[in-house]
Protein backbone atom coordinates (compact mmCIF):
# COMPACT_ATOMS: atom_id res chain seq x y z
CA UNK A 1 0.00 0.00 0.00
CA UNK A 2 0.82 3.46 -0.60
CA UNK A 3 0.15 6.61 1.18
CA UNK A 4 -0.85 9.79 -1.05
CA UNK A 5 -0.83 13.04 0.69
CA UNK A 6 -3.10 15.68 -1.20
CA UNK A 7 -3.29 19.83 -0.85
CA UNK A 8 -6.76 20.45 -1.45
CA UNK A 9 -8.69 23.56 -1.91
CA UNK A 10 -12.50 23.92 -2.20
CA UNK A 11 -15.55 26.34 -1.92
CA UNK A 12 -17.86 25.36 0.65
CA UNK A 13 -20.85 27.24 -0.37
CA UNK A 14 -22.45 23.97 -1.97
CA UNK A 15 -21.15 21.70 0.87
CA UNK A 16 -22.88 20.27 3.47
CA UNK A 17 -19.19 20.67 5.19
CA UNK A 18 -16.65 18.13 4.96
CA UNK A 19 -17.40 15.00 6.73
CA UNK A 20 -19.47 12.18 4.90
CA UNK A 21 -23.11 11.87 6.10
CA UNK A 22 -25.73 9.85 4.13
CA UNK A 23 -27.68 11.81 1.25
CA UNK A 24 -25.92 15.09 1.49
CA UNK A 25 -23.42 16.57 -0.73
CA UNK A 26 -19.91 17.04 1.39
CA UNK A 27 -16.24 17.45 0.30
CA UNK A 28 -15.31 13.90 1.88
CA UNK A 29 -18.07 12.08 0.22
CA UNK A 30 -16.99 13.47 -3.73
CA UNK A 31 -13.46 12.39 -2.94
CA UNK A 32 -14.21 9.20 -1.53
CA UNK A 33 -16.51 8.64 -4.88
CA UNK A 34 -13.94 9.65 -7.09
CA UNK A 35 -11.69 7.68 -5.50
CA UNK A 36 -13.91 4.35 -5.26
CA UNK A 37 -14.23 5.34 -9.40
CA UNK A 38 -10.64 5.36 -9.57
CA UNK A 39 -10.11 1.88 -7.60
CA UNK A 40 -12.84 0.22 -9.83
CA UNK A 41 -15.52 0.25 -7.19
CA UNK A 42 -13.03 -0.29 -4.12
CA UNK A 43 -14.06 1.70 -1.33
CA UNK A 44 -11.04 4.06 -0.46
CA UNK A 45 -11.29 6.25 3.06
CA UNK A 46 -9.93 9.41 3.34
CA UNK A 47 -8.47 11.08 6.26
CA UNK A 48 -8.30 15.26 6.51
CA UNK A 49 -6.45 17.66 8.84
CA UNK A 50 -9.70 18.39 10.55
CA UNK A 51 -13.22 18.89 9.28
CA UNK A 52 -14.87 22.13 8.00
CA UNK A 53 -18.69 23.01 8.37
CA UNK A 54 -20.95 24.01 6.13
CA UNK A 55 -20.03 27.38 4.03
CA UNK A 56 -16.55 26.99 5.63
CA UNK A 57 -13.47 27.16 2.40
CA UNK A 58 -10.37 25.75 2.22
CA UNK A 59 -7.36 27.52 0.38
CA UNK A 60 -5.00 24.35 1.68
CA UNK A 61 -6.63 21.70 3.21
CA UNK A 62 -4.86 18.75 3.30
CA UNK A 63 -6.21 14.34 2.96
CA UNK A 64 -4.47 11.51 2.91
CA UNK A 65 -6.05 8.04 1.70
CA UNK A 66 -4.26 4.54 1.55
CA UNK A 67 -4.11 2.95 -2.19
CA UNK A 68 -2.98 -0.44 -3.60
CA UNK A 69 -2.56 1.48 -7.17
CA UNK A 70 0.86 2.47 -7.85
CA UNK A 71 0.34 5.88 -9.88
CA UNK A 72 2.35 8.79 -10.25
CA UNK A 73 1.45 12.09 -8.33
CA UNK A 74 0.64 14.07 -11.24
CA UNK A 75 -1.40 11.19 -12.05
CA UNK A 76 -2.98 11.06 -8.99
CA UNK A 77 -4.07 15.01 -9.34
CA UNK A 78 -4.95 14.70 -13.10
CA UNK A 79 -7.03 11.18 -12.26
CA UNK A 80 -8.96 13.19 -9.46
CA UNK A 81 -9.36 16.55 -10.65
CA UNK A 82 -10.91 15.01 -13.66
CA UNK A 83 -13.51 13.25 -11.77
CA UNK A 84 -14.39 16.10 -9.55
CA UNK A 85 -16.76 19.23 -9.52
CA UNK A 86 -15.03 21.85 -10.16
CA UNK A 87 -15.72 23.41 -6.55
CA UNK A 88 -12.91 21.35 -5.35
CA UNK A 89 -9.68 20.84 -6.71
CA UNK A 90 -6.56 18.92 -5.95
CA UNK A 91 -4.07 21.44 -6.22
CA UNK A 92 -0.73 18.93 -5.55
CA UNK A 93 -0.59 14.90 -4.86
CA UNK A 94 2.56 13.67 -3.04
CA UNK A 95 3.82 10.13 -1.70
CA UNK A 96 4.27 10.31 2.29
CA UNK A 97 5.67 8.03 4.70
CA UNK A 98 3.61 5.23 6.03
CA UNK A 99 3.92 7.39 9.45
CA UNK A 100 2.63 10.55 7.93
CA UNK A 101 -1.45 11.40 9.14
CA UNK A 102 -3.10 14.34 7.64
CA UNK A 103 -4.40 15.19 11.36
CA UNK A 104 -2.03 13.63 13.71
CA UNK A 105 1.24 14.77 12.17
CA UNK A 106 -0.43 18.48 11.76
CA UNK A 107 2.07 21.13 13.37
CA UNK A 108 0.14 24.12 12.92
CA UNK A 109 -3.44 25.13 11.02
CA UNK A 110 -3.25 28.74 9.84
CA UNK A 111 -7.31 29.98 9.38
CA UNK A 112 -7.91 33.48 7.32
CA UNK A 113 -11.33 35.41 8.47
CA UNK A 114 -12.48 37.74 5.43
CA UNK A 115 -14.73 40.96 6.70
CA UNK A 116 -16.61 43.00 4.24
CA UNK A 117 -16.78 46.37 5.32
CA UNK A 118 -18.84 48.37 2.88
CA UNK A 119 -22.24 49.82 3.52
CA UNK A 120 -23.18 48.42 -0.13
CA UNK A 121 -23.85 44.58 -0.43
CA UNK A 122 -21.85 43.19 -2.89
CA UNK A 123 -23.71 40.54 -4.62
CA UNK A 124 -20.75 38.59 -5.83
CA UNK A 125 -19.00 38.21 -2.83
CA UNK A 126 -22.12 36.88 -0.71
CA UNK A 127 -20.70 33.28 -0.52
CA UNK A 128 -17.01 34.49 0.24
CA UNK A 129 -16.79 37.11 2.57
CA UNK A 130 -19.02 38.43 5.75
CA UNK A 131 -20.98 41.84 4.73
CA UNK A 132 -20.27 43.92 7.76
CA UNK A 133 -21.89 47.21 6.98
CA UNK A 134 -21.13 48.96 10.23
CA UNK A 135 -17.97 50.93 10.88
CA UNK A 136 -15.19 48.62 12.53
CA UNK A 137 -11.94 50.10 14.94
CA UNK A 138 -9.56 47.86 13.34
CA UNK A 139 -6.92 49.49 15.47
CA UNK A 140 -9.05 48.05 18.56
CA UNK A 141 -9.20 44.56 17.11
CA UNK A 142 -5.58 44.33 16.49
CA UNK A 143 -4.81 45.19 20.05
CA UNK A 144 -7.67 42.72 21.23
CA UNK A 145 -5.75 40.42 19.44
CA UNK A 146 -2.82 40.57 21.39
CA UNK A 147 -4.28 38.76 24.20
CA UNK A 148 -4.96 35.75 22.33
CA UNK A 149 -1.66 34.91 21.33
CA UNK A 150 0.01 32.63 22.95
CA UNK A 151 -1.05 29.34 25.57
CA UNK A 152 -4.74 29.83 27.20
CA UNK A 153 -7.59 27.58 28.04
CA UNK A 154 -9.82 28.48 24.94
CA UNK A 155 -13.59 26.91 26.52
CA UNK A 156 -14.85 30.86 26.43
CA UNK A 157 -13.94 30.38 22.80
CA UNK A 158 -15.44 27.03 21.94
CA UNK A 159 -19.12 25.94 20.58
CA UNK A 160 -20.73 25.00 23.99
CA UNK A 161 -22.51 22.29 21.73
CA UNK A 162 -19.10 20.64 21.42
CA UNK A 163 -19.03 17.30 22.77
CA UNK A 164 -15.07 17.17 22.64
CA UNK A 165 -13.99 15.85 26.02
CA UNK A 166 -10.39 16.96 26.11
CA UNK A 167 -8.50 19.07 26.98
CA UNK A 168 -9.53 22.93 25.59
CA UNK A 169 -5.81 24.51 25.97
CA UNK A 170 -4.51 25.59 23.17
CA UNK A 171 -1.34 27.69 21.69
CA UNK A 172 -2.25 30.58 19.17
CA UNK A 173 1.20 31.66 17.50
CA UNK A 174 -0.25 34.65 15.43
CA UNK A 175 -3.47 36.39 15.93
CA UNK A 176 -3.83 39.42 13.59
CA UNK A 177 -6.49 41.79 12.28
CA UNK A 178 -5.46 44.09 8.81
CA UNK A 179 -7.37 46.27 7.03
CA UNK A 180 -7.03 46.00 3.03
CA UNK A 181 -9.42 48.37 1.21
CA UNK A 182 -12.60 47.71 2.14
CA UNK A 183 -11.85 43.85 3.22
CA UNK A 184 -10.92 43.36 7.30
CA UNK A 185 -8.79 40.54 7.57
CA UNK A 186 -8.44 38.43 10.63
CA UNK A 187 -5.17 35.46 10.99
CA UNK A 188 -4.99 32.97 13.33
CA UNK A 189 -1.90 30.47 13.32
CA UNK A 190 -1.99 28.31 15.98
CA UNK A 191 -1.20 24.12 17.11
CA UNK A 192 -4.87 23.32 17.18
CA UNK A 193 -8.13 25.46 17.14
CA UNK A 194 -11.31 24.11 18.64
CA UNK A 195 -14.96 23.38 17.36
CA UNK A 196 -16.32 27.31 15.87
CA UNK A 197 -13.61 28.92 18.03
CA UNK A 198 -12.44 30.97 14.90
CA UNK A 199 -15.82 32.20 14.01
CA UNK A 200 -16.54 33.23 17.99
CA UNK A 201 -12.88 34.81 18.21
CA UNK A 202 -13.89 36.52 15.50
CA UNK A 203 -17.65 37.53 16.36
CA UNK A 204 -16.00 38.54 19.70
CA UNK A 205 -13.63 40.74 18.44
CA UNK A 206 -16.37 42.72 15.92
CA UNK A 207 -17.61 43.79 19.45
CA UNK A 208 -14.50 45.10 19.99
CA UNK A 209 -14.39 47.17 16.69
CA UNK A 210 -18.12 48.09 17.13
CA UNK A 211 -16.86 49.87 20.88
CA UNK A 212 -18.92 47.03 22.39
CA UNK A 213 -16.61 45.45 24.11
CA UNK A 214 -12.59 46.66 25.21
CA UNK A 215 -9.45 45.22 23.90
CA UNK A 216 -8.34 44.33 27.32
CA UNK A 217 -12.10 42.02 27.88
CA UNK A 218 -10.17 39.41 26.22
CA UNK A 219 -8.23 38.02 29.06
CA UNK A 220 -11.19 38.39 31.25
CA UNK A 221 -13.01 36.45 28.87
CA UNK A 222 -10.71 33.68 28.62
CA UNK A 223 -10.36 33.38 32.56
CA UNK A 224 -13.80 32.62 32.91
CA UNK A 225 -13.80 29.67 30.56
CA UNK A 226 -17.20 30.10 30.70
CA UNK A 227 -18.88 30.50 26.23
CA UNK A 228 -21.94 32.85 27.74
CA UNK A 229 -19.09 35.82 28.07
CA UNK A 230 -17.79 35.71 24.28
CA UNK A 231 -19.69 36.86 21.32
CA UNK A 232 -21.90 35.86 18.41
CA UNK A 233 -20.33 33.18 16.09
CA UNK A 234 -19.63 34.76 12.88
CA UNK A 235 -21.33 33.44 10.07
CA UNK A 236 -19.66 30.57 7.99
CA UNK A 237 -19.08 32.56 4.64
CA UNK A 238 -16.25 34.20 5.81
CA UNK A 239 -13.59 31.61 7.25
CA UNK A 240 -11.18 29.62 5.33
CA UNK A 241 -8.65 26.89 6.28
CA UNK A 242 -5.69 28.91 4.83
CA UNK A 243 -3.17 26.27 5.05
CA UNK A 244 -2.25 23.65 7.33
CA UNK A 245 1.90 22.74 8.89
CA UNK A 246 3.61 19.11 8.73
CA UNK A 247 7.39 18.95 10.32
CA UNK A 248 10.28 17.60 7.86
CA UNK A 249 9.67 13.62 7.38
CA UNK B 1 -48.19 56.77 -12.13
CA UNK B 2 -44.61 57.19 -11.13
CA UNK B 3 -41.82 56.06 -12.97
CA UNK B 4 -38.84 54.32 -10.93
CA UNK B 5 -35.46 53.86 -12.80
CA UNK B 6 -32.81 51.52 -10.76
CA UNK B 7 -29.43 50.67 -10.96
CA UNK B 8 -29.08 47.09 -10.03
CA UNK B 9 -26.74 44.37 -9.65
CA UNK B 10 -26.87 40.56 -10.09
CA UNK B 11 -24.74 37.21 -9.43
CA UNK B 12 -26.20 35.45 -12.71
CA UNK B 13 -24.85 32.13 -10.86
CA UNK B 14 -28.44 30.75 -9.65
CA UNK B 15 -30.56 32.53 -12.53
CA UNK B 16 -32.11 31.14 -15.83
CA UNK B 17 -31.34 34.51 -16.98
CA UNK B 18 -32.90 37.77 -17.02
CA UNK B 19 -35.91 37.42 -18.76
CA UNK B 20 -39.45 36.27 -16.74
CA UNK B 21 -39.99 32.61 -17.91
CA UNK B 22 -42.26 30.17 -15.75
CA UNK B 23 -41.05 27.83 -12.88
CA UNK B 24 -37.70 29.27 -13.89
CA UNK B 25 -35.41 31.45 -11.29
CA UNK B 26 -34.78 34.58 -13.14
CA UNK B 27 -33.86 38.07 -12.38
CA UNK B 28 -37.03 39.66 -13.47
CA UNK B 29 -39.28 37.20 -12.02
CA UNK B 30 -37.25 37.58 -8.85
CA UNK B 31 -37.97 41.58 -8.75
CA UNK B 32 -41.37 41.29 -10.12
CA UNK B 33 -42.12 38.83 -6.81
CA UNK B 34 -40.97 41.54 -4.77
CA UNK B 35 -42.53 44.30 -6.52
CA UNK B 36 -45.89 42.66 -6.30
CA UNK B 37 -45.46 42.54 -2.70
CA UNK B 38 -44.98 45.67 -2.02
CA UNK B 39 -47.88 46.69 -4.63
CA UNK B 40 -49.74 44.68 -2.29
CA UNK B 41 -50.89 41.76 -4.66
CA UNK B 42 -50.50 44.11 -7.54
CA UNK B 43 -48.45 42.70 -10.37
CA UNK B 44 -46.02 45.19 -12.01
CA UNK B 45 -44.19 44.72 -14.74
CA UNK B 46 -40.25 45.62 -14.87
CA UNK B 47 -38.56 46.86 -18.48
CA UNK B 48 -34.53 46.10 -18.18
CA UNK B 49 -32.37 47.95 -20.42
CA UNK B 50 -31.62 44.48 -22.10
CA UNK B 51 -31.66 40.87 -21.35
CA UNK B 52 -28.64 38.59 -19.80
CA UNK B 53 -28.56 34.92 -19.88
CA UNK B 54 -28.08 32.23 -17.62
CA UNK B 55 -24.89 32.58 -15.75
CA UNK B 56 -23.90 36.09 -17.15
CA UNK B 57 -23.70 38.78 -14.29
CA UNK B 58 -24.19 42.29 -14.00
CA UNK B 59 -22.35 44.91 -12.37
CA UNK B 60 -24.43 47.73 -13.48
CA UNK B 61 -27.84 46.74 -14.80
CA UNK B 62 -31.13 49.32 -15.71
CA UNK B 63 -34.37 48.32 -15.09
CA UNK B 64 -37.49 50.82 -14.82
CA UNK B 65 -40.65 50.04 -13.67
CA UNK B 66 -43.93 52.35 -13.25
CA UNK B 67 -46.28 52.93 -10.16
CA UNK B 68 -48.85 54.09 -8.24
CA UNK B 69 -47.11 54.23 -4.83
CA UNK B 70 -45.58 57.47 -3.42
CA UNK B 71 -42.46 56.39 -2.01
CA UNK B 72 -38.99 58.39 -1.43
CA UNK B 73 -35.90 56.65 -3.52
CA UNK B 74 -34.31 55.01 -0.75
CA UNK B 75 -37.33 54.05 0.67
CA UNK B 76 -37.86 51.65 -3.10
CA UNK B 77 -34.25 50.91 -2.56
CA UNK B 78 -34.92 49.33 0.76
CA UNK B 79 -37.87 48.34 0.19
CA UNK B 80 -36.70 45.76 -2.51
CA UNK B 81 -33.45 44.71 -1.14
CA UNK B 82 -35.73 43.80 2.51
CA UNK B 83 -37.18 41.35 0.06
CA UNK B 84 -34.48 40.14 -2.64
CA UNK B 85 -32.25 37.31 -1.80
CA UNK B 86 -28.51 38.24 -1.65
CA UNK B 87 -27.64 37.72 -5.18
CA UNK B 88 -29.62 40.66 -6.38
CA UNK B 89 -29.01 43.89 -5.24
CA UNK B 90 -30.99 47.64 -5.91
CA UNK B 91 -27.52 49.34 -6.36
CA UNK B 92 -30.01 53.35 -6.56
CA UNK B 93 -33.38 54.22 -7.11
CA UNK B 94 -34.13 57.14 -8.61
CA UNK B 95 -37.27 59.12 -9.97
CA UNK B 96 -37.60 58.94 -14.03
CA UNK B 97 -39.47 61.20 -16.34
CA UNK B 98 -42.47 59.58 -18.03
CA UNK B 99 -40.22 59.70 -21.35
CA UNK B 100 -37.81 57.39 -19.91
CA UNK B 101 -37.19 53.71 -21.14
CA UNK B 102 -34.66 51.51 -20.22
CA UNK B 103 -33.87 49.87 -22.75
CA UNK B 104 -34.94 52.83 -25.41
CA UNK B 105 -33.52 55.36 -23.44
CA UNK B 106 -30.31 53.65 -23.51
CA UNK B 107 -27.23 55.45 -25.45
CA UNK B 108 -24.16 53.24 -24.87
CA UNK B 109 -23.96 50.03 -22.69
CA UNK B 110 -20.47 48.59 -21.84
CA UNK B 111 -19.37 44.81 -21.25
CA UNK B 112 -16.24 43.21 -19.39
CA UNK B 113 -15.21 39.61 -20.19
CA UNK B 114 -13.09 38.12 -17.46
CA UNK B 115 -10.37 35.79 -18.55
CA UNK B 116 -8.39 33.60 -15.49
CA UNK B 117 -5.24 33.00 -17.63
CA UNK B 118 -3.49 30.74 -14.62
CA UNK B 119 -2.44 27.09 -15.09
CA UNK B 120 -4.66 25.85 -12.06
CA UNK B 121 -8.15 25.92 -11.59
CA UNK B 122 -9.65 28.45 -8.90
CA UNK B 123 -12.52 26.94 -7.40
CA UNK B 124 -13.54 30.01 -5.83
CA UNK B 125 -13.38 31.75 -9.62
CA UNK B 126 -15.49 29.33 -11.45
CA UNK B 127 -18.94 30.93 -11.73
CA UNK B 128 -17.25 34.19 -11.82
CA UNK B 129 -14.42 33.97 -14.68
CA UNK B 130 -13.48 31.70 -17.69
CA UNK B 131 -10.95 29.56 -16.35
CA UNK B 132 -7.80 29.68 -19.70
CA UNK B 133 -5.22 27.49 -18.55
CA UNK B 134 -3.03 28.26 -21.74
CA UNK B 135 -0.97 30.78 -22.93
CA UNK B 136 -2.65 34.13 -24.35
CA UNK B 137 -0.42 36.80 -26.39
CA UNK B 138 -2.05 39.55 -24.81
CA UNK B 139 -0.39 42.21 -27.75
CA UNK B 140 -2.15 40.47 -30.67
CA UNK B 141 -5.41 40.02 -29.18
CA UNK B 142 -5.09 43.79 -28.08
CA UNK B 143 -4.08 44.34 -31.71
CA UNK B 144 -7.15 42.96 -32.98
CA UNK B 145 -9.82 44.69 -30.74
CA UNK B 146 -8.97 48.01 -33.11
CA UNK B 147 -10.66 45.87 -35.96
CA UNK B 148 -13.91 45.84 -34.04
CA UNK B 149 -13.76 49.63 -32.94
CA UNK B 150 -16.27 51.54 -35.18
CA UNK B 151 -19.44 50.96 -37.29
CA UNK B 152 -19.93 47.32 -38.87
CA UNK B 153 -22.01 44.53 -39.43
CA UNK B 154 -21.74 41.87 -36.37
CA UNK B 155 -23.29 39.66 -38.20
CA UNK B 156 -20.23 37.21 -37.93
CA UNK B 157 -20.71 37.83 -34.51
CA UNK B 158 -23.92 37.29 -33.39
CA UNK B 159 -25.94 33.64 -33.04
CA UNK B 160 -26.91 32.39 -35.90
CA UNK B 161 -30.18 31.31 -33.57
CA UNK B 162 -31.07 34.79 -33.34
CA UNK B 163 -34.61 35.88 -34.35
CA UNK B 164 -33.94 39.15 -34.33
CA UNK B 165 -35.23 40.77 -37.89
CA UNK B 166 -33.71 44.50 -37.73
CA UNK B 167 -29.82 45.91 -39.03
CA UNK B 168 -26.90 44.14 -37.79
CA UNK B 169 -25.07 46.86 -37.89
CA UNK B 170 -23.55 48.52 -34.72
CA UNK B 171 -21.02 51.42 -33.30
CA UNK B 172 -18.05 49.76 -30.72
CA UNK B 173 -16.91 52.89 -28.94
CA UNK B 174 -13.90 51.06 -27.48
CA UNK B 175 -12.82 47.33 -27.65
CA UNK B 176 -9.65 46.56 -25.53
CA UNK B 177 -8.10 43.69 -24.15
CA UNK B 178 -5.66 44.40 -20.77
CA UNK B 179 -3.74 41.72 -18.25
CA UNK B 180 -3.68 42.77 -14.94
CA UNK B 181 -1.95 40.20 -13.03
CA UNK B 182 -3.47 36.59 -14.11
CA UNK B 183 -6.78 38.09 -15.06
CA UNK B 184 -7.21 39.30 -18.74
CA UNK B 185 -10.29 41.38 -18.70
CA UNK B 186 -12.31 42.41 -22.18
CA UNK B 187 -13.95 45.83 -22.51
CA UNK B 188 -16.37 46.81 -25.08
CA UNK B 189 -18.44 49.77 -25.27
CA UNK B 190 -20.82 50.68 -28.18
CA UNK B 191 -24.27 51.50 -28.64
CA UNK B 192 -26.01 48.49 -28.54
CA UNK B 193 -24.55 44.32 -28.91
CA UNK B 194 -26.25 41.86 -30.69
CA UNK B 195 -27.43 38.49 -29.03
CA UNK B 196 -24.29 36.47 -27.68
CA UNK B 197 -22.30 39.17 -29.65
CA UNK B 198 -19.89 39.62 -26.52
CA UNK B 199 -18.80 35.98 -26.28
CA UNK B 200 -18.51 35.31 -29.63
CA UNK B 201 -16.17 38.60 -30.33
CA UNK B 202 -14.41 37.12 -27.11
CA UNK B 203 -14.07 33.42 -28.27
CA UNK B 204 -12.84 34.55 -31.11
CA UNK B 205 -10.04 37.10 -29.67
CA UNK B 206 -9.23 34.13 -27.21
CA UNK B 207 -8.01 32.26 -31.07
CA UNK B 208 -5.71 35.32 -32.34
CA UNK B 209 -4.57 35.48 -28.65
CA UNK B 210 -3.59 31.18 -28.57
CA UNK B 211 -2.14 31.96 -32.47
CA UNK B 212 -4.57 30.52 -34.47
CA UNK B 213 -5.92 33.46 -36.28
CA UNK B 214 -3.97 36.85 -36.93
CA UNK B 215 -5.41 39.73 -36.06
CA UNK B 216 -6.32 41.31 -39.08
CA UNK B 217 -8.59 37.94 -39.72
CA UNK B 218 -11.57 40.04 -37.78
CA UNK B 219 -11.80 42.68 -41.03
CA UNK B 220 -12.24 39.79 -43.06
CA UNK B 221 -14.85 38.10 -41.08
CA UNK B 222 -16.64 41.45 -40.69
CA UNK B 223 -16.69 41.30 -44.27
CA UNK B 224 -18.28 37.56 -44.40
CA UNK B 225 -21.45 38.59 -42.57
CA UNK B 226 -21.08 34.69 -41.73
CA UNK B 227 -21.47 33.28 -38.08
CA UNK B 228 -18.76 30.50 -39.30
CA UNK B 229 -16.38 32.40 -40.36
CA UNK B 230 -15.80 33.49 -36.49
CA UNK B 231 -14.80 31.61 -33.13
CA UNK B 232 -16.30 29.88 -30.33
CA UNK B 233 -19.13 31.41 -28.11
CA UNK B 234 -17.27 32.00 -24.80
CA UNK B 235 -18.55 30.66 -21.71
CA UNK B 236 -21.38 33.04 -19.88
CA UNK B 237 -19.74 33.02 -16.41
CA UNK B 238 -17.27 35.33 -17.63
CA UNK B 239 -19.36 38.01 -18.82
CA UNK B 240 -20.29 40.83 -17.05
CA UNK B 241 -23.28 43.55 -17.95
CA UNK B 242 -20.67 46.69 -16.89
CA UNK B 243 -23.26 49.98 -17.05
CA UNK B 244 -25.54 50.98 -19.31
CA UNK B 245 -25.16 54.79 -20.24
CA UNK B 246 -27.93 57.33 -20.58
CA UNK B 247 -28.18 61.13 -21.76
CA UNK B 248 -28.82 64.06 -19.62
CA UNK B 249 -33.12 63.73 -19.18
Amino acid sequence: MEKIKCTISYDGTNFSGFQIQPHKRTVQGEIEKALQKIHKGQAIRLYPSGRTDAGVHAVAQTIHFETPLQLDVESWKKALNALLKKDIYIKQAEKAPASFHARFSALEKEYHYIVLNEAELNPFRRNYVYQFPYYLNVLKMEEACKYLEGKHDFTSFSSARSTAKGSKVRTIYEATCKRNGSEVIFTFRGNGFLYHMVRILVGTLLEVGQGKREPSSISDILAKKDRQQSGKTAPAQGLYLWNVIYGAE
